[in-house]
């Protein structure tokens, strides 16, 4: 039982200096030997838990989508719009990217061209969450007459997406407090008057 | 004279044959040996026209900015507005990005994670020339009461970033008519009444 405790804590560990390493060099430069070493452990430790870097990153975006996700499902439960719900959510999405490497790390390796099997990653799912979450605004009514919900979608999606990639030589891009004043300018052209 | 014009024109082939590679492997993966050969020349004959990698990753954002900066400068000059300007130049900007590999290898250099001397690059620029035309626009009452010339531009700013971002895996992202699409959204909040 102490075993198995010490077996999730080592590959979590792991999971979360892969991350800081992915950050720090790029996917094709981060090496094994430099993740285990950030983990503080042996390389065959890592090897007994992640088969390839490959794995490790895609465990690094899947340990990413399950902060974010559980992050954005209790924003839109929270607010009284969808709309507000959104803001939310992208305020939150980008502090989240600010403050945790792993969140990061998640979001960067998506979209890193050295990392063939990257597609996009976590962006991919939160393109769709927006879409989803602009579409159902849409048929409660709370989008202004003749908005297109995927032209909002798609406003959303891609100021978020550069505010990360911004945020990767200035962090001044990478905060909510920038989602906020970007949903400001935003917000009383989409949203239907009260 | 002819042997200056080969050469000329060599060292112009190297740069767009580097600007294929580094986009198709990422900048840490690129190698010299297969930018040469993508250029149909030696190894020492690449080596004659640059030292190293990164010297070529910079003649490629160098000769993809000469390009980008001669269409926003066109698109100053030839609008009635100078919001309407920004919205020419971001769409022929998101065009250009889809149609040249040059101009896509120089802006996705900028922000390769693999790649230390990036820092933002092309999109420095951007970001210096949107922030520019956007305060001259306050300037002569083009833009709307109430609407923070730093908010603006960051939207626009990040939306362009973020389409670029988000047409490494999906094209659909990249083009003059998405940008057009974000325009016809934003430009209503922005300009104020003729």
């Amino acid at each position: 039982m102490v075993k198995q405790e010490r077996a999730v804590r080592t590959r979590e560990n792991l999971i979360r200096s892969a991350a800081e390493v992915f950050e720090r060099e790029g996917y094709a430069l981060a090496s094994l030997t430099a993740i285990s070493s950030q983990a503080g452990v042996s390389n065959g430790a890592l090897h007994f838990h992640f088969a390839s870097k490959e794995e490790l990153a895609r465990e690094v975006e899947g340990a990413a989508a399950e902060v974010v996700q559980k992050m954005a499902e209790s924003c839109r439960d929270s607010a009284d719009t969808l709309l507000h719900s959104l803001a939310d959510a992208t305020c939150r999405l980008l502090d989240t990217v600010a403050g945790d490497p792993l969140v990061r790390a998640g979001f960067r390796l998506g979209r890193d061209p050295s990392r063939k099997s990257g597609e996009g990653g976590l962006w991919r799912w939160w393109c769709a969450w927006v879409q989803d979450l602009v579409s159902q605004a849409q048929e409660k009514g709370e989008l202004a007459q003749g908005v297109s919900p995927e032209d909002a979608a798609a406003a959303i999606v891609a100021a978020t997406a550069g505010f990360e990639v911004l945020g990767t030589w200035n962090r001044d891009w990478l905060s909510g407090e920038r989602a906020t004043r970007f949903w400001s300018l935003l917000l009383p052209l989409l949203a239907a008057p009260p």
